[in-house]
């Protein structure tokens, strides 16, 4: 079930093989699957086993331990939602913490927020971002623009030494697994809180809510402790490739709400530059459904 | 590729085979694969291949020439969407019908709306409602209401004949492919703004718009031509099971508005009876994103 680099190479002759397909295991009991054009590389960095495919479908993708992280055709929507929304609700995001995403993605949507002055992206495994820069130019071009200083470290720890340090932090993480579990738990939503300024919001990844109903009730009962009911909520947004097609993130602020304090116009700016994103998504991205409502906390707005 | 009623046979024997999996082409190079209990029936209808499997993520899943049509754990996503978003804008919808939708979902959503009279289910597939009747019991109880009749019999020759008789026409059908392409057609289209009472609103499936986009498009044009531009929505929702996860479904209105005819105090009590829909749910649901707006046509509200 679980390739390996060796694995991989035996396939890697695509032309040979003719009909080669690649099964990523979502669940023990799911799995979705690419017909692969190339195996364009596959390694194990210190930290996981990272594999690029070309596919048929939705262009080249990358794997870490064989889950998708990105791919070329629909990537644009897990990183504009992730993103743009905190952004947009921020008055004048100066000051950004990128934990993860060492593709680059995220960092190319924060750019084009005008009041940008300085991205730290704090990538764990320095492979990553060599990958992306070699096989996804379009993903990757921002980490070169000079606001941008990447930190090849652990994001927990960096953000335990952080203090009031951050307009927005971000956490583009793989799931909760391997070197992410960390980054999943109170304690380091307590730091990130720390280490935002006032007014400030993390947002992060929180997994889909229809397939891992009890994973996503933990992460928000622990965000809930760390930042107070009351300054959490959750969003939705399609993410064909990852499990469901539904994903969830988190705006967690330090006095700070998504829709209060939402900038409309230059939502309206950013729509111009983006694929996606625009005001209406921002505003409809909060509406929480019954099921939704039934696993946040108490006391979050969301809920009544 | 494509598995026969045979091949289904020598499958079914599960406890001995141990580890099976039915993976469903959803296109020629993408695949959604579950791991399967029991298949439970597998027979040839004078329509089409029926299969109804067992699987460990999703329950019961009924398939219609391999393809996933309902799950036990997810349906109501899709049929809450289909159903209650133009019930929700109607403002006393009594006469409805549904075309395609032997399940039942679609019907048992109908039925929670307290100015229903009538429910004709026009399925061309006898063998469609027996077998949601034996497997998917709480889909299909709806089925049995007093104000509902089913017809067994070609949607798209029933609606020819109708004149000024449906508030809400819902085609709850397949991909446009062997007897449901029809349902895709500008006469049938056409045939349905006759077929409905002024202020009568169609809602259909209209596909994935991130995956097909042409089809979308394709379904969208005619749509226009037979009800105005003017009277024409799109709106979106999660499909876990349906290909990239991310459904749409028109609003084609005869003088109907999506939100200014809302009804928002039914659609909170709807929201006490259902799992996902609510009043925020409905509007979220046409935000229009721009990739989206780039595919409606010329004239919609949404594109502008």
């Amino acid at each position: 079930m679980y390739k390996s680099v060796e694995q991989w190479a035996e396939i890697a002759d695509i032309e040979e093989k003719g009909n080669v397909w690649f099964t990523e295991y979502q669940t023990n009991d799911l799995g979705i699957s690419f017909r692969i054009r190339a195996v364009l590389e596959s390694k194990k960095t210190p930290f996981q086993l990272l594999t690029v495919i070309d596919t048929y479908e939705f262009g080249k993708i990358m794997l870490l331990d064989n889950a998708v992280m990105v791919s070329d055709r629909e990537e644009f929507l897990y990183h504009e939602y992730l993103a743009h929304i905190p952004m947009s609700a921020h008055p004048a995001p100066k000051d950004i913490l990128v934990i993860g995403g060492g593709d680059g993605g995220t960092v190319r949507e924060i750019l084009k927020h005008p009041s940008v002055e300085s991205v730290k992206l704090v990538e764990i495994d320095r492979e990553v971002v060599e990958a992306a820069r070699k096989y996804f130019p379009d993903l990757s071009y921002g980490l070169d623009d000079s606001r941008v200083e990447i930190l090849y470290t652990d994001g927990i720890k960096f953000v335990q030494s952080a203090k009031n340090k951050f307009d927005i932090i971000l956490v583009d993480s793989t799931d909760p697994r391997g070197p992410a579990v960390g980054l999943f738990s109170p304690q380091f939503y307590k730091d990130a809180h720390k280490a935002l300024k006032e007014g400030g919001i993390l947002s992060a990844q929180t997994e889909s809510p229809v397939l891992h109903p009890t994973i996503f009730e933990e992460i928000y009962s622990s965000l809930a402790k760390a930042f107070g009911a009351g300054n959490l909520w959750t969003y939705l947004g399609w993410t064909p490739l990852y499990p469901s097609g539904m994903w969830s993130f988190c705006f967690a602020g330090k006095n700070s709400h998504p829709l209060k304090n939402f900038d409309a116009n230059r939502a309206t700016q950013m729509s111009q530059i983006t694929q996606w994103f625009n005001s209406e998504v921002h505003k409809a991205a909060f509406a929480a459904p019954n099921y939704i409502k039934d696993l946040l906390p108490e006391g979050t707005e969301q809920k009544e």
